[in-house]
């Protein structure tokens, strides 16, 4: 099985990432040194950088291995993708924010924000999951993160978002961008897809694991690069009464909008997560833990009414299939807590209607730049990615797939 | 199946942690906000504050996922319990320790304590686990939190307990809470449940996650609201050094009671943890590692010999079923640490009379004060949870468990 | 099934293991006690030791619970081997580093270097994991400890190694101590073990746990015992970045060497984690991330072709059997280090001839110290547990197997 395709091909991804790793080292050579100037913030970060890196490198891929035909895919591809992003955005972030005397200098800090922009990688490969290839979703991944970075420095150099602000717009980025891709890469053969698709106990359990790193963590990746104390205790704990919130939330919706008064696997596994989701751009900002309950639960809420009802209406008429859901667990949510954003930042500067129209100009602007790059980007990237130069085996041929079909019962991870 | 119950019992569980959740947002609008005044030392506690995140959201869930036929449930569930849990104790330890001028001030410590708290209900759902619904459990996690949290209260403020010494009293509470509950629970269909409760090597290494990761972080869950830094320190040591004394136990007690002369994998899975659970009450006071070793021995001994001998004997003439065991991994080894803790308050004090006999007294009536309230409090909530208010369909049927219909060989998870 | 051995033999294994840890105990008791002079940089490396502690007891494991048949023993007999490993090291390395006035002064780092010395028998372990018993494997564990504390000592207190970098030969050591006493252990029977040793997805799925979670906290095992600020965070820094580039590496080989263009999951799993330990030795002294990048690259290019081409050779006409392919990820990546880590050393030192060759003398002399006892040790502990007297039944037999050979189909983890 699996060997129809001529052997030269073999060389494509191969070579591919080779020549990457090989410029990313000349970059290196000539661009990149360390900053020793921050040691102390560096070292009091460290923890949470650890809690970001099980994130981003565990978490997501796990998240994502429910399907029982791309288990071990997802987790072997998310850190290929992670192991180049992280690279590849501390050059590019590098050169926009941090490029001085010819020079790009690189700390913790540098390297935290690369792991946190990875994520909108991950979540966009949640959307084409078993459309694409691997050296299709490497394309996409350099693609991205350079969209990404761009935006983000646009977003805080032109409309003076905060830097770590800006960096929450990763779930609303990835999600679109993804589902984007998705959308050029829709054809005849979705029905058949849906076998591969589905999830077993197993798988469940794996994915659960994914869940739960995130859940935990997500406090850490909210709060991390905040400097203020005050307003980093703020996020740390309101990102944890709103996730709290929105797996009640979770809990709830999912028995109320089931058919048959059961609780549905994909909605635990993923609306308990929204509260994360929708608090990342206010979490610093929110100063009484009722607002961020409030807010998770709604966007737990949200999150499940969206797989409930939203999900079909994407794949039928609109021909956006995703794999995943990233759009019920990642977009819905971020959209809510961008609108909430405004809206906060409206009460919180009525008495200024200078700045209140000012603030409330700059996000919302932030907001649709994320969007727009987010859908526009994803298209062309599809596009791009439809070329002959990337044709190659399916992404599930990559793997020794001997096993499944011996013991097609128990192939979980392929 | 599944679809016997009637369409309007779907919206119990749905209603009911919606209506909670809405009065927890109800008093933190009212009553709760955040302490901006420990910043410094909330700063410091972080990373062991997300050790302890990821023992109770992670660790027992997935200690529990064992058994093949409640493997999600228990993954599920735990995280629903902890989400709830966490606010409601939250809530009710700020009204009973830190409430002053009609407000509650929470800081991390808060939801650090809360999360140990918790533990109370993860402990006793793991001895009734497969015999309540999810409603249920959700009606016993806020009975038993504020039974907990009161008990506490009455320890700290009425016999001068050290608060973090009375958050060691989960294990003892939490154990003989969920036995009684079980008690009053047992009916005659208790042997046709023995089938569901058979593991799989699979779910034995998803239980084996839950079981390595408290047993890694169970020194930060003996630490972490220690404010001295010599005693904290201890504790992470003897901590350390009894839990890996109590694994000897457990591979050398399992082998010898063993009618084969094999390895139960039971016995590993909760007997390398008794140790943790024994030093919990003198983790800040023992000064020498041997000590803490020689306890962490026994330890692991006493829970193995609970499992052995001591199970069958609540099973058949007490009429007390132990889902997963708890007694054996928390309760005995508790017992011992406390019996323990008071020889080594004696030994401490005995050149000062009237000390000694105080010191005795007050422990030895906080540790009396846990096992009854723990009994009582059990047998009374079991008898509430009878009611017919929660019939609802058992905890199982809340999944779709149609792949494990068609796939019995694979059902790990329901 | 597994029950022909007589049972006096089950009492060998439960009455070593009891032996040793009372023996530990008394040792405790006479020589070791807390050491509170050293707080500060305690409190300071709590998080790194907890992500050291996840690697050792958790990630090594894992690592090898790809095996379908040994994926519980993996797991569970590496929490034996490290509880009492971390007794008996802190004892050695104490007696040889810290003893004054008759006592052994132990702290955090005490407790963290006898962890990282731990690596070495889990790598050894790998090697043979399916030939020897559980009993043998304890053996093997106290000799190898003793063995390779002695051998740091001999290069902290003779050669002048600095006593983090002398920890940096866990690799080098546990590997080649492990293939000796696999070579001493080969025999006819060796056909017959290959069924044994296939791996499932599930298994797979578990073990990148373990992968991922090595991945993950590298950058901790690399820096946590540098005391300067500078060095540990290039310690942090180019551990990160060569992780990176061998995980690049390691999916470009893979796919280059594989016969069609597929990706094999053993070299997934194991030589993505090739970068962290070729930087071992130099991770705190190389200056540019670009050095780190091509030794990370050059390291997984390494490990995948050993896979490819070496373990064969290995296997066959040299006999030598390792069933983790522990010398493609540990064996040759950490001889690359120490080779680069001499050379990096020479043009360190190009401008003062005397220290040049002072320094490469030490450095040379140290990694062929390692080595040498790595060898040498391993064939006498190799017939050293030949002996009769650890003649019990295969490991395999244990754990209760019925499950295995009821439902063949799911035995994961036996």
């Amino acid at each position: 099985m699996g060997s129809q395709y001529p052997p030269s091909l073999r060389f494509h991804l191969s070579g591919l990432i080779l020549i990457l790793e090989t410029a990313f080292i000349i970059l290196f050579y000539f661009f990149v040194s360390y900053d020793h100037r921050s040691h102390q913030r560096d070292f009091a970060i460290y923890p949470a950088f650890q809690d970001v890196n099980v994130m981003v490198i565990f978490g997501f891929a796990y998240l994502m291995a429910f399907l029982r035909r791309y288990g071990f895919s997802s987790t072997g591809f998310g850190l290929l993708l992670a192991a180049l992003g992280v690279q590849w955005v501390v050059i590019v972030d590098g050169f926009l924010f941090n490029f001085s005397d010819g020079e790009v200098k690189i700390n913790l800090q540098s390297i935290v924000a690369a792991l946190m922009s990875i994520t909108t990688v991950l979540i966009s490969a949640g959307a084409i999951l078993g459309k694409v290839n691997l050296m299709q979703l490497v394309g996409m991944a350099v693609v991205e993160l350079t969209a990404f970075t761009v935006t983000r420095w646009l977003a805080v150099d032109q409309l003076q978002i905060k830097s770590h602000v800006s960096l929450m717009h990763v779930h609303l980025f990835g999600a679109y961008f993804g589902l984007m891709v998705s959308w050029v890469f829709n054809d005849a053969s979705l029905s058949l897809r849906v076998e591969k698709e589905s999830s077993k106990p197993v798988s469940e359990l794996f994915a659960m694991l994914g869940t739960l790193f995130l859940w935990m963590f997500w406090p850490s990746f909210n709060s991390v690069l905040i400097k203020d104390g005050a307003e980093k205790l703020a996020a740390v704990y309101n990102t944890y009464f709103a996730i709290a919130a929105s797996s009640v939330a979770a809990f709830s919706f999912s028995v109320a909008t089931s058919k048959n008064g059961k609780l549905s696997m994909a909605h635990i596994r993923n609306a308990t997560l929204a509260g994360g989701v929708a608090l990342s751009f206010s979490a610093s900002t929110i100063r009484q833990p009722w607002i961020a309950m409030i807010l998770g639960l709604a966007a737990g809420a949200v999150s499940v009414l969206g797989f409930a009802f939203l999900q079909k209406l994407l794949d039928s008429p609109l021909k956006i299939h995703d794999t995943c859901g990233v759009h019920s667990t990642f977009g819905l949510p971020s959209i809510l807590g961008g609108i909430t954003h405004v809206i906060l930042t409206m009460i919180d500067n009525q008495e200024n209607l200078s700045i209140l129209g000012y603030s409330v100009l700059i996000e919302v602007g932030a907001l649709s730049l994320s969007m727009a790059v987010g859908l526009l980007g994803g298209i062309l990237t599809g596009f791009f990615l439809r070329c002959k130069l990337w044709k190659a085996p399916p992404v599930t041929k990559y793997f020794d797939d001997q096993a499944y079909w011996e013991f097609p019962h128990l192939a979980v991870g392929y």
